[in-house]
């Protein structure tokens, strides 16, 4: 892969950077260990290395990963259920998302971030969406959770102004994807419309966390736009060069603003991989996870795992106690795409 | 990957084509949801996009991806248990095999089609084989389903005209793969030699299912032969820049022809990932899975699943009852591949 | 991916080699069955295909990987449970390692080998590590199999000269990864600091294995030094385009030493996929595994699989019994990456 610019834009983010350093003092005492990246070139010797050499980045056109993350990271607690009583107002529309610091996207939402509002739900309800398209183009929505064929509710395309009332039975517990079904589905998964369904098992989880949290895992291929914004690189995704690979929705966001738990709290994390195309090896820096539930349901069960690998269009669920304080990085464990911003944090008091 | 040929007949493919379309009167008011794919011009606004406009296109010399399938379309349909009196022929020989509209393919094959015959045994039988080989070059037989040493029977290569007799114990319930085990395995794959064995358990499935398929998912990686067809390009291979990622050896052919069944029947799938290198992320659009087997064995269930992740050289068994009528396309949710062809559908009645 | 001279040098190696074959009788009457890798020159007729025929190959400047392995295969052996009494001394360095005939890498290691030692200990120890930093830079060390803040003992870096006494309670049964945490992550583990982490369950495993083995797949980039020797291209780690993907750290080494075996033994094997970004599609020619454990836990349980996918940073368990004398290579199925070296064998006597 990679033969191009979104590199060059990576490598100048190593540039002097040092990498997976979260900031705490021992990591911040951080080290140049670098070398130069010319495939040809001699690199100097060990002894010597120092900083990344990097050529070309002037003709870098997306801004390199950057681990300042964003102004306002996503929310990612797992919000109250949805009011049974009267449906969830899911809006399509144009947004300006900031997916890393200095990098604004002329984004396709759901509501107006990266990723979609997260839709917390029990197994046996029925989902109630009011879907409202406020965009400038046909949208649709693909519940992983639901039973719908594509040539109706809700997959049917809804033109702009329109106004669907959908009322979904949710079959199974789980950690689900949706996202927007428009054709071609790649380019509107590309442009942000995706986001996570959680289905609670109908008698309840039987561990009571003290912290449930939604990541959804994503890749970003970008372009400028003529604004001095960026959009969705299609041939930049069909080429599977991502810019940028992000927990919900932003590179490095949760390295600003981590998670806050307590030692020895449990921790439920529900975890999305919305692709478009890669899959996410979900490891925890430092921990191990005491369950990690296939597909988020807890008929799944695996004990103590270090790593999970989630396909695309798929989702997990994960239990973990962290016994002692300290700085926990979540990230992939796929390195080539780890320093592309797929790497939050857990900060446990 | 891919900053070369197979990307441009891919973008031409998808100049003024709506992607993930299924012929439904919803989607047929489809929509040109489109871009330029020129990384770095500027792409019109969200209001005025229309068509992908794309360069280079006629530079290709493999026919992009078309939604048109194939003149007849691969019979998915699990064929009765073998007939334990008398061998099946497997024959190894070289095929014309149309893998997409306007797309002939030279390839090298088990029978006369890509994939190879499904060979359809119970657990604790044992697979009763006459290996012949009709072509022009030596082949042999790496079956998954069965022990066998690389050195002997069936792997040892058999010359062109020779024939040789296979007992085969079949230890496991599953979903397997078999292929042509020839130096280079790579480039016998490549061409076109691999097929799916499904050994039911050995007191058969707990539940009767209304149809069984049998999907073998695989990427075909091509380059221009000097009589107008087309033949395996090892360099493309090599390099994971497929030209069609297929169900059965054509690009989008269950498009064209859906596999038919009511609403509320039990299906069973089948599903081997032949490779020769992606992984396949399987997923039935607007569906959920009942269950899902591990390798295609029963003791390996786990339930209610939106996707499930298939390695190459292996596979795995699918239950789903669909409620409603519908069209439900079956894909990779690996999207930057789905568009080459990973699309079929359910068509459900 | 691969646009680039790692392809060439592959392709060089393709040249008039009978790939895949393992030097037994039947595979050494082997058979040129290649094929141009020109994408757009005509291929010659099925019937007169004779070599590979390869261009640019005097370009390559990593040696393609070549069969013949290395001087002195890296023992697979399980070593017996580490000395409960003293720490184990764990000594990272600047080594010159073998990884290919003809290519001597300068690698950053733990010990003096890639990968680094096994660990050996059981459910419920604490392992005991003095960590000797004798290299010329900080290093770190991240234990899967172990719970630790990033901040903290032991990845908190450790500069050169230093040395830290680590005590680690060992919570969980498995097949773990360890590998330098220091930053930057990818070029660490790129540069050989990886090994393996084995905890046998507390109460031993409930079979007796004849032979238990440790198998750590890893991919290796690289780019010459001015020393004749090679270095780490951090640049190809980045663009995914590897020389050369091991077991134990040297391409093909495994078929020039096989794994001795007798027929019907047990064997256990313990497989870890340090990555950095590759998934392994485990699988062993010619056989079936009895049983697999996702992450080497016999908690989590599947049987009779064919192969099984390995996220990086993951490890995973494995069973079989062979019951026939011969050649059983193991191999990652994904084939565009096997041919690079991710071949091994058991000789079954």
């Amino acid at each position: 892969m990679y033969n191009r610019q979104a590199r060059m834009a990576r490598r100048a983010f190593l540039s002097g950077t040092a990498a997976l350093g979260v900031g705490t003092a021992a990591l911040g005492a951080g080290v140049a260990c670098g070398a130069s990246n010319d495939p040809v070139a001699a690199r100097p010797t060990i002894a010597t290395r120092g900083t990344y050499v990097l050529a070309g980045t002037a003709k870098a056109t997306v801004p390199p990963p950057n681990r300042d993350g964003v102004t306002n990271a996503f929310d990612a607690s797992l919000p109250p259920l949805l009011d049974s009583k009267r449906p969830f107002e899911l809006v399509s529309k144009e947004s300006v998302v900031e997916v890393n610091t200095q990098t604004m996207m002329n984004a396709w939402t759901f509501g107006e971030a990266i990723p979609a509002p997260t839709l917390h739900v029990r197994q046996g309800d029925t989902m109630r969406i009011k879907f409202i398209n406020d965009s400038k183009m046909p949208h649709s929505v693909d519940f992983h959770a639901a039973f719908s064929p594509m040539s109706k509710d809700p997959m049917g395309l809804l033109s702009p102004g329109e106004t669907k009332d959908l009322d979904l039975p949710i079959p199974y517990a789980g950690t689900f994807m949706y996202h927007c079904g428009a054709p071609p589905v790649f380019e509107h998964i590309g442009s942000g419309m995706y986001g996570a369904v959680i289905v609670d098992p109908k008698g309840g989880w039987p561990n009571k966390a003290a912290h449930e949290w939604v990541l959804v895992a994503s890749e970003l291929y970008l372009q400028p736009d003529t604004g001095g914004k960026f959009i969705t690189s299609t041939s930049k995704l069909l080429d599977v060069t991502p810019d940028y690979v992000t927990f919900n929705g932003a590179a490095f966001q949760y390295l600003k603003a981590p998670l806050e738990a307590k030692a020895g709290e449990l921790i439920r994390l529900h975890v999305v991989n919305a692709g478009p195309t890669l899959a996410t090896a979900f490891h925890v820096i430092g921990t191990l996870f005491e369950n990690v539930y296939v597909g988020g349901n807890p008929a799944n069960q695996l004990k103590g795992l270090q790593t999970w690998g989630i396909p695309p269009g798929d989702g997990a669920a994960f239990e973990l106690r962290i016994p002692d304080p300290g700085m926990y990085p979540f990230v992939t464990h796929a390195f080539a795409f780890t320093e592309l911003g797929a790497i939050g944090a857990f900060n446990i008091s």
